[in-house]
Formats: structure tokens, C-alpha cells, sequence
């Protein structure tokens, strides 16, 4: 749909370019998940799913596996699945997506922080090109806390996405075993979580 | 729905708390305000609202009118809505709905920040109390951002909630005026976009 063009002409070009990718991001409210929202009666959104995650990077600092620097963290978190406006969600067990997801990835960073002013995109852009690399200490934890959050809707969806797609509780283990890099007392809350979902019925062994 | 209980035995107190509040918190995805999304499929919720906001706070910090610890406005603004989850969210040009508001949203953060560690509930609680008040530059920046988001949907939406709730374009300049106090050169934009949409028939005079 076309949108009325924002009365700009006015305004600084930075502003303009600013208020340009802040519509454009209204996109990501539309891209939908593989999990459901914890009262099942509909997918989760990744705009709300990024929220979620920022929050529990406020909440979860403490139990980082380095110091962080929160604040870089939670900007992390908020721009990190942007580039799903042009490449969509890929399912975490999905092997075939994850071929080129990369690239789908890199070009949609490059056509979506380019819509901002030169220095701040290129800002947004490092931090995205940070959380993929997970060499730093706040990028192993921002990974950390993404990672938890679906496998926390997954328990509370009794299993949902992981059964609709037949993802065994060594896919999960294995999968996440990461978030031990950047939270370990994250990662012992998440194991017992899977055994508990192995107990329960909500996944395969 | 009830959901299943999380193995946090094993947990420190502290993160069973912590997790015990990301779970109550998804309820915000379900909370829906006024306004639309851009593409005018269905309305928005307030956690994905905070998202945007969020967002946009990081991208429009250089203008806000007095200097701000980004950092505090970003936790502040992904905050600062939860209450919705007991109090709903009240139209902002509800007459009615804002005379008890205030006391709704109250018992509302008393409830919801108290799932919390009490260091970090208070911490939050202090956070939402000082986005309420305003007195602080970050505050006033941060309600500036929260303000302009919603205009910005309205004019993307052909003004959709103005008409369908009888908004005039008098209303909605007494009402975001102040964010002129937290952000001048975002209200001489949204003047602009007030006054384009009484000449593209948005909205009356």
C-alpha cells in the first residue's frame, strides 16, 4: 500500500531521513514468527518480539557471563531483526532457509540502515554486524537472551512450534547451547526447561 | 489461560522473579490501542508500540531540546506501558477513561513492577513515575517520542482514529504541544503534519 508522503520539506534532511526509516520499520509488525504469543491465540510478531527481548536484557544483566555495556545491548536487540522486513523470519531448526540466509540478510542490512543518515546508519549497521558475530562480550549476551525467549514461549505453548515442526529436544540442546557463553545461569534454567518439556510431553527426546 | 509453571526451582530466587515478569509481560502484545498499523491491516499493540518507540528514541536523540542519558529514555520508554496489562490503554483523548487513569495505572505498576527483585521493581517503578511527571529532560524527550508516534500513524493512516473517534486538528495540537518542551525541532514537524492533514481532508479544523 502506498503511504501519504510525510510533509518534510520543512524539516532538516537527517529528520527526514530519520522519519523515513521509522515508518518503514512499522514493516517488521507484519513479519510473524513460528512461535505463538504465551495465550496461544496468535503467532508472535518480530516487533514485539524485539521489545520483549530488550526488556529481558534489562532485567537479565546481572547474570551476563562478562560485564556488558547494557546500553549497547538493548540498542543491539532493537535494530538485530530489522533486516527480516526484506528477508523474513528464518525458523531456527529451518536448515534449508539457513543457506542463504546470510546473504538475504546482508542485502536487506544494506538497503535498511541506508535509509538513515550516513553516520547513524553505519552505527546501527556495526551493531547488527556485532550481534551476528558474537565475538564481544554484550553480543554473546544480546544472542543469549534471543535465544531464550522462544525456547520460554515454546514451554509455555506446550512444545507448539517445536512439535508443528517435529524439532527433537537434542536439536534444542544443541541449537542453544550458546547462551551458556553469554549467561550460564541462563543456560542452566534453559536445560532444565527442556528436560522439564521432555517430561511434560512437549518434545521428543 | 493458565500456563505451565517454569522449573525455576533450581534458579536463584532473583531470576525466578525475573522470569516469573517476562511471562507477565507478554500480555502487552495483546493490549491494543487505537491506531493502526501503517498498512492499515489491524490495529497495533502496545508492546510493539514500545518497540517503536524504542526505536525511535535512539534515532531522534540528537533532537531532543536539553541533553539526555539515551540510555535512561530507552529503558523508560520500553517500560513505561506495561501497566496497560491491568489498566488497558486509554485513548488520549478520552475524557472520561483519564479522569481515573491515573489510579488505574497506579495499582497497575504497584502489581506488575512488584513481580520483581525489590531493587529492580523499584528501579523500573521509579523509571515509569519519572516518564509520568515529566520534570526530568529524559522524561520530557521520552513522552515527545511517545507522542509523535501515534500522530505519525494517523497521518500514515489517512487519519483513521481521529475520524473514527471525531479528533479535530485543534485537539490534537493542545494535547502533543509539549513536545515542543521535550523535542522543538519534532512538534515544528508535527505541526506541518497537522496542518497537511486538514488540507488532505484527514481531519477537521
Amino acid at each position: 500500500m502506498d503511504l501519504p508522503p510525510l510533509p518534510t520539506d520543512g524539516s532538516p534532511e537527517r529528520l527526514a531521513r530519520q522519519l523515513g526509516f521509522v515508518v518503514e520499520i512499522d514493516r517488521l509488525k507484519t513479519v510473524l514468527r513460528r512461535t505463538l504469543i504465551a495465550d496461544r491465540s496468535r503467532r508472535e510478531n518480530t516487533a514485539e518480539h524485539s521489545w520483549h527481548i530488550a526488556v529481558s536484557a534489562v532485567l537479565f544483566a546481572e547474570h551476563a557471563g562478562d560485564e556488558v555495556d547494557l546500553s549497547r545491548v538493548v540498542r543491539m536487540l532493537l535494530v538485530h531483526d530489522v533486516v527480516e522486513i526484506d528477508a523474513g523470519d528464518t525458523f531456527a531448526y529451518d536448515e534449508v532457509g539457513y543457506e542463504d540466509k546470510a546473504e538475504r540478510e546482508r542485502a536487506a542490512a544494506e538497503r535498511i540502515f541506508g535509509l538513515l543518515p550516513a553516520d547513524q546508519g553505519g552505527e546501527l549497521r556495526a551493531l547488527w554486524d556485532e550481534f551476528e558475530e558474537r565475538q564481544t562480550a554484550e553480543a554473546r549476551f544480546a544472542n543469549a537472551v534471543d535465544r531464550l525467549q522462544p525456547m520460554l514461549h515454546n514451554f509455555l505453548t506446550e512444545g507448539h512450534a517445536w512439535r508443528q515442526h517435529g524439532v527433537t529436544a537434542t536439536q534444542v540442546r544443541e541449537r542453544n547451547r550458546t547462551i551458556a557463553e553469554g549467561a550460564p545461569e541462563l543456560w542452566r534454567f534453559a536445560e532444565r526447561m527442556i528436560d522439564q518439556a521432555v517430561e511434560r510431553g512437549y518434545i521428543d527426546e
